[in-house]
C-alpha cells in the first residue's frame, strides 16, 4: 500500500456507516433520534507515540487494536456504549496490518468508523483516537461520588498486561495477549453505572489510579492489597498493582450493593485520612512510584 | 512551563464548562436536551504535523489557532455551530504561547474545551484536534447534492493566505494574518445550510476543492476564473486558485436562491461532461497540481 489515497480508498471499505459519509465529505454527521429522551454523549481522545506508548517492533494490527481499545475502555468507565470512532492515522510502513487489527477490533466492538485525518510524518510516529458514546445511564458516573462506607471493587486480575508486555520484550514465546489486546469493559460499564458511586479504568496502575479516584471524591480508600486479584506470581504482586494496562474497572458501590457480575472486593471508602490511599493500613503519601506510562 | 502536570494544570483553567468535569474525569460528558428535537452531531478530527503543516519557526500561539479554525471550519462547511473540541497535544519547547493561542481561539468563536491527551514525543511534533458541533439545519450539507443548472459560489477572497505564508517565510514584514489565523465561516456556514444544495469549506485550493465537489455531486462545475475574488496580484490569479488554507466556503445555490451574504458567483453546475471540472471551457482531466497541503 502506497501513500495516503491508498490508504483512505482502505479505510473507506470499513467506514460503511451512513454517518461516515463515505469519508468524502468535510466530517461526519451523526443524526441522534429524540426517542430515548435526554442524552449524554462522552467523549475521549487518546494519543499514541512510536517508541513511547508502543514499541515500533510492534505488530500493527496489535497497535490498531490497542488504540481503539483504550479509547473504548474510557467510555465503559462512563457506562457508555461506543456510536463511533475518529481516527487520526500517520502512515507507517505496514498499514496493511494497521487496518486489519483496526477492522478486527471495530467489528468485535460493533463500532462505526466515523471520520479522521491521514498524514505523513515521524519518526515517531504518533496515533490519535477519539471515541464518541452514548451514556447508557445518567447521570453519568465520574471518578468523584464515592461516599465513605462504600466498598472498592475491581473487574478481572491485575498484572495480565505486564506479563504479556514482558513476554514481547523478552521474546519468551508466552502468551502476551493481554497486553496486545485489552478487552474494554463495555457491558460491564454499562450495567455497573446505574449503581456505582464511582467509577473508572485502571490504565495507569492499580494503586495510581485509585489514589486518583481517591482524590477526586476527597475520600481515603483502604486497599488490601492481598484481596487484589493478580495474574502474576505472589512475588510479583506489588508490580501487578502498579503496572498500567489491565483496562479493569475500579468502582465503588453502597455496602448494601452487590455487583451484577463478577468483580472482586478489595477495600473499602474511609473519612479522608492523612493520606488519600491506605495499603494494607499504611498510609501512601506521594504518588511517585504508585504508576507509570509503558511501552 | 516544565512537563506534562503543568501543561495540564493549565488547560485545565481554560476546560471551564461542566462537560470538561475539569479533565479530571476519563472523558467529557455532553448533556443534550431534547427541546430542540432529533438533531445531527458533526464531527471531524485534523492533524498538524510540524515540517508538514506547520513550520517549526512558527508562533505556537498561531499553530493553536489554526488547527482549531481549520477544524471549526469543517463544521461550518456543514453549518454546525461548534460544541467543543479535544486536544491532542504533544508538548514542545513553548507551550505558553501555544495556551495563550489556545485560549484566544476558543474564546473568540466561544468554543469548551471538553477534554484530550497529552503526551511526550517528537520531534516533529503531532497535534490532533477533534471537533464536535451541532447543526443547525437538517438535512445537514454535504458536496454531493449540486444539481444540474445551479449557481457555483465563494466566499471571501482567495490567495490570502498564500501572501501571508510568503510574508512570514520570506520575513518581509507583510502581513501574515490570513495565514496564521485564519478565520472559520462559522455565521456563514449556519445562513447557507438551508439554502445550498452542496457545500463544502475551501482548504487545499478552490480547484482542487471545486474537483472534489463535482465528484462527489457527478455533475460539472463550469469556473470563469476572472470571476474568482483574489487578494493576490492579476499575475498570480493561478496561484490563488490553487493554494489552500484560506477556508473559504464553496457551494451550491438553485438559480433562483440569492446568497443571504456576501458571495461571488464564480461559475455554474453543467451535466457531467469530459471532465468534473472546466477552467475558462477548458476541461481539467487530471486532479495532479490542481491543489496541494503546505506549511
Amino acid at each position: 500500500m502506497k501513500g495516503e489515497s491508498a490508504f483512505v480508498d482502505a479505510l473507506r471499505l470499513l467506514a460503511t456507516d451512513p454517518a461516515a459519509r463515505g469519508l468524502v465529505d468535510d466530517a461526519a454527521v451523526l443524526e441522534l433520534g429524540v426517542a430515548d429522551g435526554p442524552q449524554a454523549l462522552v467523549l475521549t481522545h487518546d494519543v499514541m507515540v512510536e517508541g513511547v506508548h508502543f514499541l515500533s517492533s510492534q505488530d500493527p494490527a496489535d497497535v490498531a487494536w490497542k488504540l481503539v481499545a483504550c479509547n473504548l475502555s474510557d467510555l465503559a468507565a462512563k457506562g457508555a456504549r461506543p456510536l463511533g470512532v475518529l481516527l487520526g492515522h500517520m502512515l507507517g510502513v505496514d498499514d496493511e496490518r494497521f487496518l486489519m487489527g483496526l477492522a478486527e477490533v471495530l467489528a468485535r466492538y460493533d463500532v462505526p468508523l466515523l471520520g479522521g485525518d491521514t498524514v505523513s510524518g515521524g519518526p515517531p510516529r504518533t496515533l490519535g483516537l477519539t471515541a464518541i458514546g452514548r451514556a447508557a445511564h445518567r447521570p453519568v458516573p465520574s471518578r468523584a461520588g464515592a461516599r465513605i462506607g462504600d466498598v472498592l471493587y475491581v473487574t478481572g486480575m491485575l498484572g495480565a498486561a505486564m506479563l504479556g508486555f514482558e513476554a514481547l520484550r523478552d521474546e519468551t514465546g508466552a502468551d502476551s495477549t493481554a497486553y496486545r489486546r485489552p478487552v474494554p469493559r463495555i457491558e460491564e460499564g454499562v450495567a455497573l453505572a446505574p449503581l456505582v458511586t464511582a467509577m473508572m479504568d485502571v490504565s495507569d496502575g492499580l494503586l495510581l489510579d485509585a489514589w486518583r479516584l481517591a482524590e477526586a471524591s476527597f475520600v481515603s480508600l483502604a486497599i488490601q492489597s492481598a484481596a487484589v486479584p493478580i495474574a502474576t506470581p505472589e512475588d510479583r504482586r506489588l508490580a501487578a498493582l502498579t503496572w498500567g494496562d489491565d483496562y479493569e474497572l475500579l468502582f465503588t458501590l453502597p455496602a448494601s450493593v452487590m455487583p451484577p457480575m463478577a468483580a472482586t472486593r478489595i477495600g473499602s471508602v474511609e473519612p479522608r485520612g492523612f493520606a488519600p490511599l491506605f495499603l494494607d493500613g499504611e498510609p501512601i503519601v506521594n504518588e511517585e512510584g504508585l504508576g507509570y506510562r509503558h511501552g
